[in-house]
């Protein structure tokens, strides 16, 4: 099967593979280009990554920090959309082999971005919960409900507090903000919602294998950090990293074991590649990228984001694995094919770092700018609104804020419904079985 | 393992299972009666199915029509939840089996509700979509979307058009308002977001066996929602049953042969059974009851709600399977219940019928009051606002009235993620192979 016969069109075909950040505000920018557009992803929707610990913390739904990519490009004729996974590039041929069939391209960008680097332990890619997608981030929610139901049902101490203690693995921003999250679901909802459960059995223990928390931020952060965490009864690990995990039981480097039903692994990413692509390409686990986004060794072949290393004197390992440099990768590399189509040569790529955030918990949070730092209440204000302003669409950004609104005035996380296991015995009964 | 050591308390032990409209009414109504209230249900959830549509056409969130029962109960001091299914009940014991051990009770109310009914149909069980429970309504919601987007990238056309052929059977409440939302779907959503598809090869089709559309209600509301539904390009087709489905050949009694990729089944339910009850005890699928809601031959177990057949003159096969009943019959037990601990004889129960309706799409609903009936846009509100004050949670209502606001004037279902698959290829990376 060929999908979009592209040969039968004039304008050339851009293929983008991804739907994050870079990807979306690179076609966004094409609006007016005289280009087909075609957005590939296996999702249907753009995940707001920054704010999946909240819906696994039960404090948004999935639906407000996804949005439908036929949605957000309704009104953008040169775009089409095609749900599919990218199995294979055939840069010689100029084609991409998908689950749905092969498809042509003129130009390929590859905003793969980036999935959970468990640096080998399979033992732990089996066992532990990673947190990059929203699927991920339900059955999170999900599998931390089952765990206080099991322990408010176990009367053997020992099983009880293994069902009670949460690890959380990384020390950045997603492993901060997580246990932060647990730590006031302890605080907030468990002396309310379990009146069978004594607090004190339960345990959010965050393990950073560094000196310090959030290493990308500054030491005045990552001080902030972890005395809010502290202060909130986080157990917070520094210099020690997982050995092993024989479910429960956790095996530590500083020789510590814990026994928890849930190990939650944000201790790294890499770039997410694809296969068909020649090795100086793709060696670091990201897509090799000269400053003009050009993937080294191709032509018409471009990758931005977490999934893009470009080396350079500012970034001898790639830019920061982060939205931001998506977000301007994206627009930069539009700028450049508009350029290209009128004979002109492109900029090259200049990160401008407007600095980072990371919040711990109510008005816990901590802000670096190029030159300053500050943190608490009103850097919590800060992450807050800048967050609501970069979510896609209008209904999402109401929806979060009478979600934040009513969490913060009630201390409550209400979104709380276990729905995931429609295959287990606990499945309402009639789910088509074929799913 | 044994649960809740009852004998070692003083107040008696009331277990109530099943956490529909029925059995939240009864716990709310005894808050301040002496007993030990537990609550089993294998969600953790209260569902407010009337919504559960919505759910499945994108309108709303499984968020919003789903509230945690610890969230309801919280203030309540007698209450306690276990979640739990039940698998048989000992009534000469006074203990039922669950799936986390022994629960002996001193009262037990059985309020189960009502599931699917396939009459006994397999073919159709295994291949049809039901609706009646959230992840039902969240898998409903992801195979209508993935109908579409299958559909938009096929080019071979009667393969296309048993995607876009959606087959609704049952001409209930449910059946009626699941129509309307996807003939809602293809006028207001298929045009702007699927520019591959033609909005004429989408096919909603509404499959009846009787001769009229919402047979609990009024000639004229029938009549109204019939004109409603093909004025919004529903074929309508009363009279008719469904035969057999090999997937995707639908073959209806009326010899006609529909080519469907989704079967919606809203054709029936039937009480949920407990095992264990004797024969006369669950005789026509419902739990026996007198009028004061006893389960006959049985002392201390009582059935509520949908489960609960009462044979008297005013309801020969009992009361409808209805919220209204459910709940009505919740509060006249909590009031035996209190009665008795003083030593007085409850009341019979008498149902009090305060009238019926249902919604078709935007501006479209039907409303019979006693001895009154009227339609279109005053009726649609008067829906709204009714379901908008039986919501539980004050969260839930504000989130449902700007996701219904929104709707109302952008015309738009925002609510269409596809997060069902978590074991299958498009499953996105890391997912714990454990679920």
């Amino acid at each position: 099967m060929q999908l979009h016969p592209s040969e039968t069109h004039s304008l050339p075909h851009l293929v983008v593979v991804g739907g994050g950040f870079g990807g979306i505000e690179l076609i966004k920018a094409l609006r007016k280009a005289p280009f087909r557009i075609t957005l590939i992803d296996r999702n249907n929707y753009h995940t707001f990554q920054p704010l999946l610990y909240q819906v696994a913390s039960g404090g948004l739904g999935a639906d407000a920090i996804g949005y439908p990519f036929r949605l957000i490009f309704r009104n953008q004729s040169n775009f089409r959309f095609l749900n599919a996974s990218v199995e294979r590039i055939e840069p010689g041929r100029r084609v991409i082999h998908t689950s749905e069939g092969l498809l042509p391209y003129d130009e390929l960008v590859l905003a793969t971005g980036s999935t959970t680097n468990y640096f080998g332990n399979v033992a732990i890619e089996q066992k532990a919960m990673p947190l990059k997608s929203i699927p991920q981030a339900l059955n999170l929610r999900s599998d931390l409900l089952e765990e206080m139901e099991q322990a408010s049902r176990c009367s053997d101490e020992k099983k009880r507090r293994s069902h009670l203690c949460f690890v959380v693995v990384g020390g950045g921003p997603t492993g901060v903000e997580t246990a932060g999250a647990l730590a006031e679901f302890r605080s907030n909802v468990l002396p309310h919602d379990y009146p069978e459960l004594n607090k004190h059995e339960m345990r959010v223990v965050l393990v950073e294998a560094s000196g310090r928390l959030l290493n990308g931020m500054s030491a005045k952060a990552s001080a902030n950090a972890l005395a809010y965490l502290q202060k909130m009864g986080v157990e917070v690990m520094l210099n020690t990293a997982v050995n092993t995990y024989q479910k429960p039981m956790l095996q530590l480097s500083n020789h510590l074991q814990l026994f928890t039903q849930t190990l939650i692994w944000a201790a790294g990413v890499k770039g997410e590649l694809i296969e068909g692509l020649p090795e100086e390409a793709t060696k670091g686990s990201r897509f090799q990228v000269d400053s003009f986004h050009r993937v080294l060794g191709l032509e018409h072949v471009y990758a931005i984001g977490d999934a893009a290393g470009m080396n350079l004197p500012d970034a001898p390992k790639g830019h920061p694995m982060v939205a931001p440099v998506a977000v301007q990768q994206g627009r930069n590399l539009a700028r450049n094919f508009i350029a290209g189509l009128k004979g002109h040569s492109g900029k090259a790529f200049v990160y401008r770092d407007k600095g980072s955030m990371a919040t711990v918990g109510r008005n816990k949070a901590v802000v670096d700018l190029p030159g300053f730092s500050f943190g608490g209440f009103f850097a919590w204000l800060v992450w807050m609104f800048l967050h609501l302003m970069l979510l896609v669409g209008f209904r999402n950004r109401v929806v979060v804020f009478v979600d934040w609104m009513w969490s913060y005035f009630t201390y409550e996380r209400a979104l709380r419904l276990i729905v995931r296991r429609y295959n287990s015995s606990n499945a309402p009964a009639g789910v088509n079985p074929n799913q």
